[in-house]
């Protein structure tokens, strides 16, 4: 392990964090709030420590990243951006605790939203703009880490970012992270400016308007409202904040292709295809179950079922309805909607609907395979054949999901909740989406759960966003003694 | 489709089911039970209609058996019991419902063990001892199913029953289905006398002792009584059950090697490892936590957290305690077990122990491959590999069966249960365990749910039990029209 070029690099990152705070020392002084102290002095701090290690000296003389170095500064690097990122919530006397303004910030920067605040609206306004500007910046973070940096590293299922482009995007257009990181904060900021004018001219409040475009873009799902979206009584707002959620759940790849014009490979993209299914089908379903047992009232159901089905299958977490109070079905639906997510590439969590996709063309192939016992039947994604790799790294990913998830369940039952609670806590973390059922449902939060809880929440928070084996790493001893 | 061979092998399947109703005549005509004539009409009718099938000519003169027909026999043949072993319970009067007893013979034959039966102690001794018998014959057919003739199939899925055997069993000492079901039968009556002889000794009386056999070696699960195993109220009972169902769900073909002698070559065996390990881990971790909450009595935790952990994990569902009020965690652990199952080639349902191993190894490979990307490491059972194409399907067979409990989910949840009550009452059939939570918990029964319910759960129960994919064939409208 090359700890110096390690330690420099996180220095890095840090100087970078205490910049991107900037802007919410601004508002905070602006607004002339109370939390302008708080900010100074976090990025005081930040900026410092950030200075010392980006200046350590390099005794190694190496200067190359290779996978593993690569692997511990995205890991580490996410847990410092957090850690010191909860500085202001703890400075302005917001979150005192320091374990549950880690559990805020980690959930802020992996775009889960899920929240220990129990009244968000006495909150000053740095503050909360901080708290909603982290998921801005987490969800460029992990697009640049998933679509630039993961693939480069060569690991099977990882490929799969590459592989769902249809056309040689990556190979021959942009062949190099930097110039696909660029494409992506291009877009990025892009479809942020827009949602921010759109929003603007619904009635929000500039304020408003950014704060709920970054929890939009980035996934996360952080309001400046105890009642959410639903605070906003507006049926233009809530059909603008669906959609950029179904835009941010897609692959970013597939938007910088559809602005170059390239409609018809878009529209074949079976990713793509499979997400905009499901999301069809589950708003349809769940507004009809909704209006027969609820709402009796048909645009309101299919408002609020297009609303909570993006929300969820996008990993966003915003609500406009208490969906907790919604009949089984429709919750059965949610449920499994936050272990779908989003697209691959994109700023949502989750398995991801590449690999649903895979799995349910590995089921395709093994029914044919039956009367064809000798054949041999490739799975594949538009017109490439998927390597038998990739699809036992795909299975992998599910299996090593569903023991996570298992076991992740187990543990939180410790707190003497029920199996729904339980489920849908570890769910609604380790798929990066906030809100889940019952203990943990849209009306609730997480500050009853204990500082054991709390921090295993986080770390469930950090294990899905960084793609589940990222994580994983870093608790292999042998990969600290260089056995590796 | 050679119609004609099918329809013969299933008129002999029907005459082999006429007599295997005898036993169930004798014992109704010894006690002078009023279900003597329900039996003897059932009989003939069965008799009949099997020998009218059998004497149909077979007009292309041709008479193999290829794997398309024998997907066929096995599934038609397996509803063709039910329908026909569900004639005593109508007859007789005990179940007047033609779909509830259809219901409770495939959960017989299929050796799931969920009932609609209210009042179990009221009913004849006849129909009893025909219920549990059916869970018997149900096992015997899934033995031969699995371990003899899918692995002839040769579909990926399916090789895994070949290859769990350590050493070349099967290619050399019994190379033919024949003689492997011989070596079937032989285990499997040693296990039943052998089990009748303890319990019989313990005090039961020898149909007790019968009836609670049957349900045991078949991990059915059926009792005559209405508190079920806890009815006796003897630890030593209660253990020999225990010790039956974790042999019942153990590969047989380890059994007949154990029997030969070859100690060392069965302790090696991993998926036995895997299996007897879980039940280790379940048992310690559910007798602390509900000897904690609930018993304050390590001794009767214990023996209570061994029976249900081995009633659960082999899919028999016999209960002594009721196991829906431990503690989250408890029923978390006991939720997970019902996914995982028995062992390949057991009579145990579920996903099985050697699918979740090689999942298991195939996170390890992948955690490895993150810093070998170009090594090509793969997954071993014992000293052989598994081929991908078997990894594939295994990783099919899982998402198949994902995709199974979650739309069945859906579906049961719009009788107005909760989730937890859905889900497991899909997972309690489709693993063919019987009991599950809240709803359908072990004192609950299935006799609420609805006609399309009812049918729709003895379909997963039939599903589970032919290995998901042999069912499914026949929903596929080409299969019938030669196109496949």
């Amino acid at each position: 392990m090359n700890y110096g070029i390690v330690t420099k690099v996180l220095g890095n990152l840090l100087m970078l964090e205490a910049f991107v705070m900037l802007p919410s020392l601004f508002i905070s002084m602006y607004f002339r709030q109370a939390d302008t102290m708080a900010f100074a002095i976090s990025i005081f701090i930040t900026c410092s420590i950030g200075y010392i290690m980006k200046s350590v000296p390099n005794v190694n003389n190496k200067s190359s990243i290779k996978a593993k170095e690569g692997f511990v500064i995205v890991s580490l690097g996410w847990i410092f951006f957090s850690f010191f990122g909860s500085m202001p919530f703890i400075f302005s006397g917001s979150i005192p605790s320091i374990i549950d303004a880690f559990f805020e910030t980690v959930s802020g920067f992996t775009t889960t939203g899920a929240t220990i605040i129990e009244d968000i609206e006495i909150l000053p306004k740095g503050i909360l703009f901080w708290r909603s500007f982290t998921h801005w910046i987490g969800g460029m973070g992990i697009l640049v880490f998933t679509v630039a940096i993961l693939p480069t590293m060569g690991v099977g299922s990882f490929k799969i970012y590459k592989a769902e482009s249809p056309g040689p995007i990556h190979e021959k257009i942009v062949p190099r992270v930097k110039e696909t990181a660029k494409i992506l904060y291009t877009t990025y900021i892009t479809i942020t400016i827009l949602e921010i004018v759109l929003l603007s001219l619904g009635g929000m409040s500039l304020y408003e308007s950014m704060t709920h475009t970054f929890g939009t873009v980035g996934t996360g799902g952080f309001s400046t409202k105890n009642a959410s979206v639903g605070a906003f009584d507006s049926t233009y707002i809530h059909i603008v904040i669906s959609i950029f959620m179904i835009i941010a759940g897609t692959n970013f790849s597939l938007l910088y292709e559809l602005y170059k014009g390239k409609w018809r490979d878009v529209l074949k993209n079976e990713e793509l295809r499979l997400y905009l299914g499901i999301i069809a089908f589950s708003v349809v379903f769940i507004a009809i179950n909704i209006n027969t047992s609820i709402y009796n009232n048909i645009g309101r159901s299919f408002e609020d079922s297009f609303f909570q089905v993006s929300s969820i299958i996008t990993t966003t977490g915003y609500g406009t309805a208490n969906f907790d109070e919604w009949p089984t079905f429709s919750k059965g639906i949610l449920f499994l909607l936050m272990f779908i997510g989003g697209c691959a590439g994109s700023t949502g969590g989750g398995i991801k609907n590449i690999r649903i996709l895979v799995l349910l063309k590995l089921i395709k192939r093994e029914m044919s395979k039956i009367f064809h016992p000798r054949a041999i039947i490739s799975v594949k994604l538009g017109q490439k054949i998927v390597p038998s790799d990739t699809l036992a790294s795909i299975a992998s990913f599910l299996a090593l999901y569903l023991v996570i998830f298992s076991m992740g369940t187990l543990i939180i039952s410790l707190e003497g909740i029920g199996l729904v609670s339980s489920a849908s806590a570890v769910v609604a973390t380790l798929s990066n989406i906030g809100p889940g059922f019952d203990f943990v449902g849209p009306t609730q939060n997480y500050a009853q759960f204990s500082s054991f809880s709390k921090l295993f929440l986080s770390w469930l928070m950090l294990l899905g966003r960084l793609e589940l084996f990222t994580m994983f790493i870093l608790l292999n001893p042998k990969f600290w003694t260089n056995k590796i």
